[in-house]
């Protein structure tokens, strides 16, 4: 059979992987998906630059200026995109689908936030849009949810899904230093871009998060009900009292079917140190999928990278080639239920969000601060799990109280917080950081 | 719609699980598959029993006692195969298939005994033998490997793929306690059976690493070639010993695509102790694959009992769902390769194995007895990485002696070991467990 010919929207980072795992591994892939798969076009900024590429990686491919070009091209089946970013992304992947070109993507910002739009047009059009590389780059987590789980009523999920934060907090842990430093060191090492905001705010994470969500849940993509909360406010004072305490702390996406909604949120969250999640370290990915059924499972690898995130696209190339000329009914709906069968439970506000909590604050080390302190959380409903207070220094009239909450609402600690913060002996705002046992 | 219709072959531990998440998560699996799966008939050999397993399951569905009058109905469309053993399975399942109905079964021996004969018998009628519940249960581990990694040239898989022998080997680090003890315990909390060989020697986790080897690197299944030993003869001693030097002990399924053929083998194995793996506990598994372009992943979740099993079950129910009428091209081959593309490439024999070892010997405490010992490995090629020598206890003449080497083939380490037992000086047989870094 004729090899499947490929465009590629661009060649940085993971087109420059992708083009060299297909180069170095076509006899292997061809085994397997029982054809060829060809990159037969590319498009980019910098033609010299792509042509000095595409020679290292022994091959001989067109490359063009114009990316619809390739996405208008008659010659191409596969359309992979790997741009980035939203609006021109956004275009050509709609006009591939359009010209009934099916789609490979690594674009978690553009399915996140225009996932919707785009399934619905590929639906229609009977094309498929493969995702894998958007989230944990090489681990196949997309494939396991969507698949791989299918028997089970999805209870959560929780992953460590930004490389960047993830090796941050594992330096701040391993040396004590405070997120400045360490970010200033990451962005010298490579594991941080110039500017992160993206990865340290949690938005990356966030984007990845949502397409998790959309698919164990059955609901519309909808990043824009997701709270995002990032790093950079972290001190090295709560990630040692964590460790005392027997917590990491790691940036986390959750998501979670609870009564009245489904949990969407990103934000620094203590786990046991006994939990595997809680050993992920430096720039590696994980993420916990818990089912009925199945119980809890965890996916485990590198999240980001050229050749890691290339076997995430070359795998979506492969399933595709392989159903690309089947009836649609014979495929994997893009949000693993048939579109027909999407429900609409809403994404709860964070204020209705249940979880645990560390609670940190400094306090006058006077007679009954504690008693003040406990007699607010128990009006509030809050019981505490575990409480850790530290000797005052020498001469130094204050101490830090550390608490851990047993699952609370999270509207009731915030009242409870401002409770605290206004009593006279509590020198210090609260310092809260969610909480979950993973188990 | 109307749903496919299903055949339960036995109704015990997996089959009743089967039923049950078939029949809680109907509509989930519906909202997925586009299609709902019904069980039509259920055989077993205890009517009354089965009768009841139903009705608690909240399901009607006849109960018969001859398992042909399932393969024979023109009423089934998948079988699903879950009474365990070879002979009888082997004749439903090649039945079946000459029936043209599709096959789903979690019978790892079968299939890493039978699976070329079933496989062929499959391909030439066309019709899907699926297995996802014969290797770790619920973790969604032959489709990672089949689909899921299909850009990589797969290059090593380690697996932790047997519960009852990890629970063991936790429960002998966490107490200190000899297997003897620790085997009657697990008996007695029905981790392990009445007849616990088939776990303990690793036979059961040979079964699965043969059916992973196969889809890894596109060879027939051949279980007879396989190396397999067991956890019996490990001691307690050793199990301190590996602690004292950062390594855990596990039950590791480990397979290799080495330059001369493929590492095949079960055994004890050293690992280092901060390994993700390596802090697998109790009666989990795991599977770390190892890819040239992902790099290293892994997979955990729960490798046995009722639900985790029936979770993979319904997953390939709803997977074979969706493709069963679809042109055979469109389906992923049973061994990820497509048949005629499989390799003949050669199982090495133990002896050409390449490992680190951990070598355990008790010496007179004289001098020169060092000096002789590492003369012998120098001799034949193999390098020291660490050693461990105890102090003699007070008026022992007598110590022991770790070592750990350096990478090195088998045979070289078995001659060593013959030398260095010959010497008078030394007082024990030489304790050999292998050990493999995974990085």
């Amino acid at each position: 059979m004729n090899p499947i010919k490929i465009g590629l929207l661009g060649l940085g980072t993971v087109g420059g992987g992708t083009l060299k795992v297909l180069q170095r591994n076509q006899e292997e892939i061809r085994r397997r998906a029982g054809r060829g798969i060809e990159v037969a076009m590319i498009a980019v900024r910098n033609l010299d630059r792509a042509r000095a590429i595409v020679q290292e990686a022994g091959a001989t491919v067109p490359v063009v200026n114009d990316p619809f070009a390739i996405v208008d091209s008659p010659e191409i089946d596969i359309v992979v995109e790997l741009i980035g970013g939203y609006d021109l992304t956004r275009e050509l992947v709609l006009r591939a689908i359009a010209n009934g070109k099916h789609v490979v993507t690594a674009n978690k910002a553009l399915l996140a936030v225009h996932g919707n739009e785009i399934f619905k047009a590929a639906q229609d059009k009977g094309v498929m849009v493969a995702f894998e590389a958007a989230v944990a780059g090489g681990i196949p987590i997309i494939k396991a949810l969507r698949e791989g789980l299918t028997a089970n009523r999805i209870e959560w999920i929780a992953g460590i899904i930004n490389g960047t934060t993830n090796f941050i907090l594992t330096e701040m842990r391993d040396k004590g230093l405070d997120f400045d430093t360490v970010l200033k060191e990451a962005q010298r090492l490579g594991y941080a871009e110039a500017d992160p905001t993206f990865d340290i705010e949690g938005f990356d994470a966030a984007h990845k998060l949502t397409l998790m969500s959309a698919i164990a849940f059955g609901v519309p993509v909808q990043f824009e009900r997701a709270y995002v909360e990032g790093i950079t406010k972290l001190e090295a004072v709560d990630i040692r009292y964590a460790e005392e305490l027997g917590y990491r702390i790691k940036l986390l996406g959750i998501t979670r079917r609870a009564e009245a909604g489904i949990e969407l949120r990103v934000h620094p969250t203590l786990v046991p140190a006994k939990r595997l999640i809680a050993n992920v370290e430096g720039a590696m990915n994980a993420v916990v999928v818990n089912g009925d059924a199945v119980g809890p499972t965890l996916y485990y690898g590198k999240g980001a990278g050229a050749e890691p995130t290339a076997s995430a696209v070359v795998a979506d190339l492969v399933d595709v080639t392989r159903l690309h000329t089947a009836d649609p009914e014979h495929r994997v709906p893009h949000l693993a239920f048939q579109p027909d069968a999407l429900s609409d439970t809403p994404v709860l506000p964070i204020d209705e969000v249940r979880s645990s909590y560390y609670l940190r604050m400094r306090v006058a080390d006077e007679t009954g601060v504690l008693a003040d302190i406990t007699r607010i959380l128990a009006e509030g409903g809050i019981s505490i799990d575990a409480m850790l207070q530290k000797e005052s220094r020498e001469g130094e009239p204050q101490t830090d109280i550390i608490m851990l909450s047993h699952v609370t609402v999270e509207k009731r600690v915030n009242a409870a917080i401002a409770a605290i913060e206004a009593l006279p002996t509590v020198l210090s705002k609260v310092t809260r950081i969610r909480m979950e046992e993973l188990n």
